[in-house]
């Protein structure tokens, strides 16, 4: 990847030709139960590279506004929010939900000259939306399925990772390194371990991809050696632009990543896991919420991994030479996130010699810098409508001769109803 | 205030615009008492962004000087201050007060080729100052009322805030945020509680400024709704180029600000209470000592703030919620402290938009850029006559067809023999 | 020194002229003890500004290799030292201690084209030795003389200095400094206290010194006042480019320093004693492991000093008032780092002055220059011929008359098959 491509494809702050593409789509910025009561804790939150403020008013709509007043520019995070908006500490200045000035108490006729920016909120899937492109062109709320399922069948995280959002959704997209970084993990792990998928995995390292480019983004198809005769298939998806989809293993739920460019050496990884057809158990909640499977242990009470770049992720070179960690790194989404800051904030694309493996990250990238370059001609994204993101993953074994992008159009496209595929 | 007049503004290293005209007047560096003892312990002193070492010598002499040997370039705060000077460790170079070098061990002959650069210093309520412009324009000592005072009757403290000193000090000359931030403040702190002005305060968000342009700054007179058919007048001032004044709550002392750049993203806050007319009490030098009132309490043994924005300023969402904060920040230096940083580093001007309340900082702004162009075209700075200093806050309640400008003209102007004018 | 002159010595990283210069010989990077087992645990080392991964293979060899994976970026810090190589933890390319890809796994017929850069090491005197330059000019292994001493007769540590290589190494330089930072610490570490040397030390400040040029470096001459009729001279030697050595103090152990350059702010400063003539006594090398004498104490597990600029160097104003630390600052080690980081990460050598007991460095500082400006000109380096660093520090009285210089030539000059020259 040239640096002309690279620099359009990793720089996401206002203005930008990237930005401009990812502000069309709806953005997870926070969980619903970060803003839960009405007239709570107003929360700084950055975005795309804009420094915004989130509170709930009393009413309890959601607003997500400048961080910062009009006025003088002090940060309303040191602000009152009662009675219908964020009322500014410094000179009470007050806005509401929709930014729109509503009280200068000192002179309270300039108050409609004294708006700032206000972008539309919705909750889905227990987590906060935003819309921060041009109003008249506002797209349906999303479909991913795990936000059109109860509470209960639902488990959503997020974690900080410590680097441009490519990098690391391009570990979400290519699913090669499985294999080898998880290796041990995919055993070990209880939301994991016991399927069959673990054995496949792990006898053949040589995954072959089949990638199929669709309206909404890339179905791609991981071929495995399966029992004899057969081919294991991981059937993962990306979704415009930034959600991908992961196949269960055995009877362990689904799962998925949202991956939100914070600024462009920061991203929010947001995690799902979810079954369509129950709620979680106890215990996958419980597992979940301690942080495994594609979760991670937190700060108490904040974001950042335990685990992290100034602790060298909190390495085990005993656990590694005894394979137990295949990296010395514990959890799936640590030994991700250790690799892929490791590469810096923002990865040199130059310098980096692509694989076969990596068909799927150059197909992505290509959709996107096409829908930069086309949304610059005046060409409408991809994907606005919801209904493209109705699709779920899939772990199959079939037999040799068959074409798993047929089984794939019968069993998986473009509806929810239909049975959980895995093995 | 667009781009061009902000940063000539905001920039006061050594040869910009601003910081030639600050280096015309006396600049508070250091408490006396840190600089006790002759011969004791060197100080490492960062002021308008030079890095200057202060110490007091064998014979009482305070020396400011270059941080650095003039050899290598090694800090002389590793150096050794005996017998009349600073003795580097490196080599042995020694260092008068006025910066002389009279010692060069292995080549006497060349000290007096090997000098640093010195600024003459006073002492004054309780006070080291500097002043490091040519040295053929020093002016006299300053006079604002608190330095004339016996040390019993004065308070003087100083914190670290971290950002330019524009914006603080705007904080100091724009009163009408009184009513907001500092709203339930008033009523708690031992140093404001009690007096009649706060019922005014709470009860007339609304002040309406009259500013008089006097030739050594501004004069502001603020008028809140008093009892029947009075108003309550706050007459504060800012005095060129860094003090403001604050009148005293009731019974409580004066106070006074002085806000000096140690660099461009950091000033000091200095922060005074007075009383012209008796010492202060036990108990409210106790009280101040405790970080009450305009002081903030700091780490032990130094002058940064418990309450920062590494901690968010121990924001309390509870007590804002109930009514004990307004912004969740306990402290009027905090309270101001925390908005002002908010702004970041340095705020961006260019983005502001003024309110009617803003005319005090509108108009200092001019007259500061006013005397920059002057003198860069030759005409002497303003106020450099240490009597324009001469002036009191006061806080009086009046007919409302009174003119505050004549009470204070009859009252207030340019003695300091009057009583205390409080309410 | 010229802007123009500092930025060439002061800057070493790939590519530079400086850095061509000091790539043409070996460089110290780790010690053999922290790559001890085959197949332990690979170390991330940063020299000359380039980011390297060190490991010692199945077979004992030892690699230093580009930090990260030729595909796509990753630090292979977090790759899987086993059987030859080190696997990438992402997608499981490997590659071997020099460099060559041996495997792909997804797709091992591109295996040749995906290898990293490499350079060869050797172990000598505890230290593994790195040549980072063209392949076809890699000269003879070191000879300095501790490099060729048992192991029980040598004592090596290393400690991170936070600055450039250039201002660490000219302390090693000039010695004029020890009557002066050191002057207390000679007569109380164990490494140095009860030599005839340190009277004649602290009796003399004002050492004189007479400065030879030879094909490998320098040899200094220091002379200072012995007993009556004689000199006390100090002969210490730099030799191309980075290595400097020290006379015993009496009974004690000979010493040298290496100065490397991390990136161009921060350096390793390798200490080293040695006796050419004995093993180091239990005592002796209790104290070094204590980080007395030239050493210093350091982070548990680290090369970080405890006493370091974040402390102030623990610095004890008490201490230096009692004439017990010229400086407040104890030990050698950082003694001379606290002055040399206190220049800042680069000194500004323009604005230095520098006196007549700056000759030494003046001399290497021209020597290093010439050299650089040479090798453009297709000059090859001097002082590749390691048989030019078979030389020996000595502390010796002379008769007023005598020649120093003729007593090394006789005594000294390119053989190590001497006596111990110290007093």
């Amino acid at each position: 990847m040239n640096r002309e491509m690279s620099e359009t494809l990793v720089r996401t702050g206002p203005g930008t030709p990237m930005g401009n593409l990812m502000r069309r789509y709806w953005v997870p910025i926070l969980h619903g139960y970060e803003l839960a009561e009405p007239d709570g804790p107003q929360l700084r939150v950055q975005i795309l590279g804009e420094r915004l403020l989130a509170f709930r008013d009393t009413r309890g709509r959601i607003g997500l506004i400048d961080e910062f007043c009009s006025h003088r520019g002090a940060s309303l995070y040191f602000g009152r929010n009662e009675e219908c908006g964020i009322r500014c500490s410094y000179h009470g200045l007050k806005f509401d939900v929709d930014g729109n000035c509503i009280d200068v108490p000192s002179a309270p006729q300039v108050a409609p000259k004294m708006g700032i920016k206000a972008y539309p909120c919705i909750e889905r899937g227990g987590v906060v939306w935003a819309y921060m492109g041009p109003p008249d062109k506002r797209p349906a709320p999303p479909e991913v399925e795990w936000c059109l399922l109860p509470a209960e069948q639902v488990f959503v995280s997020r974690r900080l990772q410590e680097c441009n959002y490519l990098q690391a959704m391009e570990g979400g997209i290519d699913t090669s390194h499985v294999s080898f970084v998880h290796r041990y993990e995919v055993d070990a792990d209880p939301m994991h371990k016991g399927s069959a998928a673990n054995r496949y995995i792990k006898a053949d390292g040589n995954v072959v991809f089949d990638i199929e480019q669709t309206p909404f983004g890339l179905t791609m198809f991981g071929r495995r050696n399966g029992d004899p005769g057969t081919y294991y298939w991981r059937i993962t998806q990306w979704l415009f632009p930034w959600f991908t989809l992961i196949p269960p293993f055995g009877e362990h739920p689904l799962g998925g990543h949202v991956w939100v460019p914070i600024d462009d050496h920061n991203c929010w990884a947001w995690s799902i896991n979810f079954r369509p057809d129950r709620a979680l158990s106890a215990q996958e909640r419980g597992a979940m919420e301690q942080g495994m499977g594609i979760h991670a242990p937190c700060e108490p009470g904040g974001f950042r991994p335990l685990a992290n770049r100034d602790n060298d992720y909190l390495i085990d070179r005993k656990a590694q030479r005894e394979r137990r960690a295949y990296s010395g790194v514990f959890g799936f989404a640590m030994q991700d996130a250790s690799l892929q800051e490791s590469m810096g904030p923002i990865q040199n694309h130059e310098a980096e010699k692509l694989l076969p493996t990596d068909k799927g990250i150059v197909m992505a990238r290509r959709m996107l810098y096409d829908a930069v370059l086309n949304l610059q001609n005046g060409v409408e994204p991809p994907a606005l409508d919801a209904s493209a993101q109705r699709v779920r993953a899939a772990g199959v074994l079939l037999d040799r001769a068959r074409k798993p992008a047929d089984w794939a159009n019968e069993h998986l496209a473009n509806r929810l109803d239909v049975p959980v595929y895995s093995i």
